[in-house]
């Protein structure tokens, strides 16, 4: 056996800034190398930021990122680091372009989401993402031609295998190759983003494929906003027999260092030079095991605690609301607080992002607004410190609906609600045009699936910090932060009536959203079961759901998909479009 | 040899609509049957429509779709059409999930877009596409699984092969398995999207293709617009010599009838079960052929008559914008005219697709608007026969700068002028609302690529029917238009003076785009370069452009995408998202 220490640099990095990002890379090294690390290993794509979409379809960009990579090697031997295999991912394309693979209808200049190991100035190996994920929130089969080599390392006489995040989800390929390979540390550069309970499938995925391949695992995830994805971070190393040896918190720049004991590399005559359809590339960077050393104790911070389920999930609000104003240079939000549960949380949100001097509220009363309206909102302001000022929109909704009613077209009903929805928004725009604050829109995602919302109204926004949260969630959540801040004994945030009076849109006298909506726990139940899993109607009542409610929320579904025509598309006429958007088609034609 | 007269059903299905395309299907071999035709083809995914995107993933529409194709089989054969084979493209799913292909990460429940040969009230024989294109307009990898069979149906004692689109523009599979299995005639169904000149490159493709295999091939297309995409049609026959014999109009309706000599068939004991991975499927329906008969004279429709190249793009923008309302269910559109040429334009494709009475116009005149805005606005509706109302933004707008005066922030600069858009899109939807039009929106892609629009503003809207037309293009087809009008002897559609004046935003005093933008001509000359085809900055000034103009040009769009992002996303904390847009991650931080 020999030992190893190595360091798994949970970074946030940016999309699109090399420079940046190859500081952080840097800076992670030294931190590693202090630590008496022997290998430092970064995330998936860390040089360009992750996920990169079209940008890998930019020849442009990917000689830069190339370049990039190049000099982060120069500049890790500059620092003195130069003599620590710094393993980073990054944006790379396959050279021999004639290659099974990279023929027409696949990405131009055959990108690939690639991996290399910097050692002594160089790149002295490198390798791509066999496994490309084309599903959910991935489009790397549109993005990236797939690798076809695995990389195996020899540091300080241990062999390390080399594999990018999908490939240690998939069957075959790199993991079975990595068995064959012999190697006794696999390890996975990760881009994995948070969802629910993922870090309790990782854990047991990471168990798994150690025992598969009966050698000891480094997982390494980023951390981090970008774009509409957040990153948990979460990096961990298990063991050749499965044993959790060392974990990562969530959510938290960290650099996890492990000691390892590990089988010390032997030359075999028959080890395979392929395996699985991948050819096993094989680099010595230091053939000889280190001397003996006293190993440091491993941290293995402990699940779940110090975050509860829905602490877990308020956490990666946060994050990604603070990276996407940071990121994108923002310095301040404004945020329509109307009294009501969801503007309370996503100002909450904002505020443990980015501080209260940060968040500029802003009362928008109408006619239809209740008293508490108006005193709930000016009592979450006072509870967090943020400031808000008022703009009664009466005297705007009065010039619209003279100049409607001078058309011949008075508004009424529908139309006249809208009108409210909008006038806030073009205020909201106005302000934010004025002063430089990103808008921040207000929706969950029970309103988003039922198209309870008005289109250029109270959907307008840069940024919608609970969008993918259904309503009953939205409750849990600012109960579990009053609860929390109870706990530690300060002024829970959110105003208790806030809370617990029945929501309304508050465009119409006395309405409720119980006028309109089924109750929200029936309603989320069964659009979960609806748009998550994509049941049918049959297949949800024979699941026990009651058939007028299922069929009342599909409806909802359909006409709010109807609703979004209305806003969304243009003419597609040839494929160059600047950008397009994937929705659902029409549903409502069709009933199973 | 022997004779076949082919029928080729150039029809326009709607997505989800399975009752209205089984009819479709129907009535097009009820047609086929009355011409003499042995064999009708109907284009991928009839049955469906084309493209269902993320509906594929839904499995109670997947169960819709076989069990439509199915009951369409019984619908032919009750009308007395049941021994014209009638092949047809739908939704299906491999059978076999644990084939290779069906593993973790593909799509759920193994969907694929398939084919069948209906006879005799039966699915005589059934495939699917072995080629998933994912690229530009297509996500196939992302929504099916590729099927792995080559189908060669013997009708009327010729041997048949059937590919789906793709499968024809890929080297190897279907194309090479047809040569192998002899083949007299591969017949290809196609969903395939219109772009500029693709009927020159589809006519080359379809006659290599022929020449490579030895056999005719007929091309059937789908005609019409579904959502973003608009279907040409252009359905063809060429012979085994690659020779034109039968050509259907571009974006009508149609049945394409040819009549074809093909060899006939003849069993061999060394004919290939397998060939480049597929394996060939055989049937015979007929065996025996027609008995001989005087064929009629094929139609070959000339190219490009009666279609300029400047036309057939104008009747793609109408026919996308009619069938995206039509399909909509909406009976009426309205627009903002504003005496520009972007208005005018999009208005009087409106009124060519849906005619005068369905388009209803409306002047917003502002105190920066000049003269000749008002006067050409409504000469325009004037020529066209459409009504037009006025409503003056002036105290709508008042009413808001006095509200955001009063919370301390009067607007001033592009604050000021964007909320001037934004009343006006907040009119446009009020009255969308109240009277249950679609709002159009008028802008272009030179601007929506330089960001030169408001958000909420002039870019409201359900459909922007010239959203895909750079500036240049969309004078040229405003002059193409008048012109074609002029040649039939009718009034010109759009005022001289909307496309002779400068353009300009008119949201303050004497502005010009030429304040913002460079001229027209240069910047969408860079643009098309920069955007259409990924090419970066070294690469643009290497290819002739001034550097002056690319840096500023590129600035221009970085910025807009800075710009979207102020609106777009939210944040995305699991997979199961209702939709989700692809956008262009931030480009600003680097250059190259």
């Amino acid at each position: 056996m020999a030992q190893l220490r190595i360091a798994l640099a949970q970074v946030n990095p940016t999309v699109g800034d090399l420079d940046g990002n190859r500081r952080l890379v840097v800076a992670a090294a030294r931190e590693a190398a202090d630590a008496g690390a022997h290998l430092v290993v970064l995330p998936e794509m860390v040089v360009t930021g992750y996920p990169v979409e079209d940008l890998a379809l930019r020849k442009s960009f990917v000689s830069a990122s190339i370049k990039a990579t190049r000099g982060l090697a120069a500049d890790l031997a500059e620092a003195g680091l130069g003599e620590l295999p710094t393993v980073v991912g990054y944006l790379s394309r396959r050279e021999d372009q004639s290659a099974p693979g990279a023929s027409p209808g696949q990405p131009a200049g055959a990108p690939q989401n690639a991996v290399a190991v910097l050692h002594q100035g160089r790149m002295a190996i490198t390798s791509a993402k066999h496994h490309l994920p084309n599903y959910g929130v991935f489009d790397e089969f549109r993005n990236f031609v797939p690798g076809d080599t695995l990389p195996v390392v020899r540091v300080r006489g241990i062999d390390v295998a080399l594999a990018v995040c999908e490939d240690l989800w998939q069957e075959g390929g790199p993991v079975t190759a990595a068995r064959a390979a012999r190697a006794g540390l696999l390890v996975s550069l990760n881009g994995s983003p948070y969802e629910r309970h993922k870090d309790d499938v990782r854990l047991e995925l990471c168990q798994r494929r150690a025992r598969e391949i009966g050698a000891a695992l480094a997982y390494v995830n980023m951390v981090g906003g970008q774009d509409d994805l957040v990153f948990e971070g979460d990096s961990l190393v298990v063991d050749a027999e499965g044993d959790l040896v060392a974990r990562a918190p969530q959510f938290t720049d960290t650099l996890l260092v492990a000691d390892l004991e590990l089988p010390e590399a032997v030359d075999h005559p028959d080890d395979p030079d392929r395996f699985d359809g991948l050819r096993i590339v094989r680099r010595t960077l230091t053939a000889a095991p280190v001397a003996p050393y006293p190993p440091d104790e491993n941290t293995v911070t402990p699940r779940p605690d110090p975050l509860s389920d829905t602490g877990e999930v308020y956490q990666a609000l946060v994050t990604g609301l603070r990276d996407y104003v940071v990121k994108n240079g923002f310095r301040s939000v404004l945020v329509a607080i109307s009294g009501g549960i969801d503007s309370a949380l996503t100002a909450t949100i904002a505020v443990d992002a980015l501080g209260p001097d940060s968040v500029h509220g802003l009362l928008l009363p109408s006619e239809h607004s209740s008293e508490h309206s108006v005193s709930d909102a000016e009592d979450l302001a006072e509870r967090q410190g943020f400031a808000a000022r008022t703009a009664a929109i009466g005297p705007m909704v009065a010039a619209f609906e003279r100049a409607a009613a001078d058309t011949g077209a008075p508004l009424t009903g529908l139309a006249a609600e809208n009108l409210q929805a909008r006038v806030r928004g073009t205020l909201l725009m106005g302000l934010s045009n004025q002063e430089g604050h990103l808008v921040l829109a207000t929706g969950n995602k029970s309103e988003a699936a039922t198209g309870y919302s008005t289109l250029y109204g109270d959907s307008v926004g840069g940024f919608a910090p609970i969008k993918d949260c259904w309503k009953t969630l939205v409750w849990e959540l600012a109960r579990w932060r009053n609860d929390e801040a109870a706990r530690q004994g300060r002024t829970p945030p959110i105003p208790e009536n806030s809370i617990t009076k029945p929501p309304s849109a508050e465009l119409s006298p006395d309405q409720l959203d119980s006028d309109s909506l089924p109750d929200y726990a029936m309603l989320d139940a069964v659009l979960d079961a609806y748009i998550g899993t994509d049941k049918g109607e049959a297949e949800l009542i024979f699941a026990g759901y009651e058939p007028a409610l299922v069929r009342r929320v599909i409806r909802l579904v359909d006409r709010a998909e109807y609703k979004r025509r209305q806003s969304a598309p243009g003419t597609k006429i040839s494929s160059r479009n600047l950008s397009r958007d994937r929705r659902v088609p029409i549903t409502n034609r069709w009933t199973v």
